[in-house]
Parts: structure tokens; sequence; C-alpha cells
């Protein structure tokens, strides 16, 4: 299949659930607590339910991991991988800066990536080959020049709890003593900023496939970089963004 | 002169500062460094030209206090005080959360405040004793219950930076460490969030009589607390939010 073609689908869900979160946005929703304590909505179960109705009836044959329901043909060729609200925290205060993250991979390989901001109005997008987009405009990243001091670049990272639940608060201690300029940002708000350029590159630790399959298609389409920098069980540690920004972090990680 | 009428002057000058930096961002700016190296874009100076214009046409006594021009009637009763674009940095990348901040004050009493954010579609907005809004619905915020553990709440701080600025870098550490569920928001979009509740409040720091003005009307009116923590020289260090959550922030400080 070709990954236009993908891609387009991949836009079309990415349309639907928007439609989705801002109706429950508008009319409201219920919240409840997960086994580990993070907040679920209907909103989240009504997206997800609605990404894996939509991908059994065009693809039967694909697989679909995603956060709230269990995986669906775990061995086939090509893998959707969602997350329907990424910052259900956000979503359930009103903070803007959730996004939905639909991703696939074909035999493990990044191929189309797609972090939708319903309340922000923001989409980033990208297929292996072809490119990515913020709104509709490419994106190419411009990479800081040789011998650039990244230390005064505008830098992020997650919240010090996504460090925290890894056990690596350290890191963020270390990085917010050491860069006057670093900013943090919560979920796949920062991955938008990072693929365009807004901040020279983020460190986001203790994510899951779910929150990283869609940034390794955008970050490289746009000539960025997306490194692992360890995975511990479930969890990622990952730097993404502007390739010397990111050599530059990883040294010092 | 009637804070409603006051009010609706204010809201009508962000609507028009509103549209000059829609502009700005579809057409492109100049961006060049300030005396101490902070950013600043010709669509900053257009902005606080404007409305400089307008408040001398339809107040010419009334004093006015900005970011980037020099005060206007330093004595009068009614001062206006104004930062056109708050967040100039994140103007410049494309980062969405900046605003527009108008204040009035009456005899240095807080009487009309609006935070306004162009690329978000967000305002809000307050008059003394009229109550404060966000996106036209009434805000009152929710108090936490009293014995609340407030460290459980998600709370709010500044940019590090920010802290630094004034020598404070200590207490953005502690409260790092201290609070499980820190979230980090630069400039004026965490006082939305705080102002509507999102967050239980924000510790902000080192910010100046213009990044204040507003959110000292807003706030309050909304049934929070605003409090400066410690005046130093021009900078101010400042706790928002529920009441009882700036309790405890000002006891921990």
């Amino acid at each position: 299949m070709k990954p236009r073609f993908l891609l387009r689908e991949a836009l079309r869900l990415a349309d639907g659930s928007r439609r989705l979160i801002r109706r429950a946005l508008d009319r409201g929703f219920k919240v409840r607590a997960k086994s580990d304590k993070s907040p679920v909505t209907d909103a989240d179960l009504a997206v997800e339910r609605f990404l894996r109705r939509e991908l059994s009836r065009r693809f039967p044959d694909h697989g679909i991991l995603g956060e709230e329901f269990p995986e669906r043909n775990p061995g086939a060729e090509y893998q959707w991988i969602l997350d329907p609200i990424d910052g259900t925290l956000s979503f359930t205060r009103g903070i803007p800066l959730f996004g939905t993250l639909i991703a696939l991979q074909r035999r493990g390989q990044p191929l189309v990536g797609v972090i939708d901001h319903p309340a922000l109005g923001e989409r980033c997008w990208a297929a292996a080959g072809l490119g990515a987009f913020r709104n509709g405009r490419r994106v190419i990243l411009k990479d800081l020049p040789p011998g650039a001091r990244v230390e005064r670049e505008v830098l992020a990272a997650c919240d010090r709890a996504q460090f925290s639940r890894v056990g690596r608060e350290k890191v963020f201690d270390r990085l917010s003593r050491s860069l006057p300029h670093l900013r943090v940002y919560s979920d796949c708000f920062g991955h938008t900023l990072a693929m365009s350029g807004a901040v020279g590159a983020m460190v986001d630790y203790g994510i899951k496939i779910w929150d990283i399959a869609a940034s390794q298609v955008i970050i490289p389409e746009a000539g960025g970089r997306f490194e692992i920098v360890e995975r511990l069980g479930e969890a990622y540690n990952t730097v993404l963004g502007k390739p010397r920004a990111v050599s530059w972090l990883l040294k010092r990680l």
C-alpha cells in the first residue's frame, strides 16, 4: 500500500477524532481513574473506539495497538498505534495542549504519523519519503550551525513527574540547572514544537510506544533526529529535534 | 467612569490587538534584541502603538504605562497598564501561548483586566465587582476543601529562568522536588489556567507590573487570591489561584 494513500486515511481518521473531541469539550464528559490512577474519560474511550471501528472496516488485516483497549492482530504486517487523547489530564482541565496520536508501522518501520491538537486547531503529520507538515505547510528543520552553543538554545523537557516515573528525576534537575532556556511542555505538544523548530530539541522521558510512534516518522521527515536513550519495560526515554541539539543532549544524558 | 463601560473599552482594544497580532502571524514580522537581550518584534511595537493611540484619543487624561514606550500622564487618576505581547519569545517561534495584557487601575486600585491569547482564540477578563469570564463564560473558582492535601493538586510555576532573574532558582528547585504534579507554564498562559481552576495555583516570579496588573483584577473576581510575595526593584514575585492553594504555597515560599 502506498504511503500517500495510508497518510490520507490517517488524516481522515484525525478529522473524525477531532470532531468527537470537540463535541466532548462542548457537551461535557465523564472522568474516572484508571488502575494506574491516571485519568481516563468517556471521550478517550469513544475516540479510540471510533478509530478502531474505522480501521477494522477499512483494513481488516491490519493490527491495532491502542492505549485503552486490547491489541488486535498483533503479528500483522501493518500496525496502527493509537493514543486517542495524549494529555488526558490537560483535556479534563481545559488546558488545550493535549493531542490525538495516530501512527502506522510496516514490519516495525515507521510509515505514517499524525499529531492532532483539536483544541488548538493544530496538526502535524508525515509519511515516510513524503516530508513533514504542520497545518498544511511543509516543515524543513534548519539544523543548528556546526559549533553552535546548544546550551543557549531554547530546549524543552517533559514534566519532572514523567522523569520520576522511570526514576530519572535527577536528569530533569540536571537539565534544569544547566540549561538557562529550558522550557517544560507536557505530552505531545512538545513534539509538535520540536518538529517545527520552535524548540531546538525536547527530552521526553517515561513515555509509551503510542507516544513515540507518530514522532518517529514526523521528526526524521522534518529533517530532525529521534533517538531512544533507553527503554525501561514499557517506558521509553527519548530525545528529539534538530540533529545537532539531539547529539549534544545525548552526550549529556 | 463605570467599570462596565471601561471593561467594554478594554475588550474592544483587545479585539484590535488580536487582529494586528494575527495579521503579523500570517504576514511575518521582524525580530530584534532589546538592551536586556530579550526579543522584541515590530508586532510588539505596532500593538502597543495601536493601544496607546486608541487610549489617547478616547481618554486623553488617562495615564499609560506600557512595556515598550515611555510612560504617559504618570500622575493621572486612571492608569492603563499594557503588555502588547507577553511571551514574545513564544510568539517569534510559533508557540501559541503568548498573550496581550490590558489593565486599568484607578488611584492604584485594580479596576479592569484582560488577558487575550490571539493564537489560541482564548480570552479572560474581569472588572471590579462584575465577575471574571473566560471566553464569555463566568468563572467562579471552587476553592479546595478545608484540609485538602494541596501537594496532590496540579500546581504551576513559571520557567526556572524567571526565578533565576531574581536569584530565586532554589525556590523553583524546591517546588519541583516537593510537588509531584507541578507543571511549568511560561508567561500569562499560566494566569489563564489559574483563573479558571485548570491548575490549583501558580507561582510566578520575576515579573513586571504589566504582567500582574490584569491578573490582580481577574483572579480575585474569579474568587481566587492574588498575592505579591516580595518585590525586588521592578520585579514582582507572586502566587495566584485558589485561596487555600495560595495560602499553602505562601507558607512554603
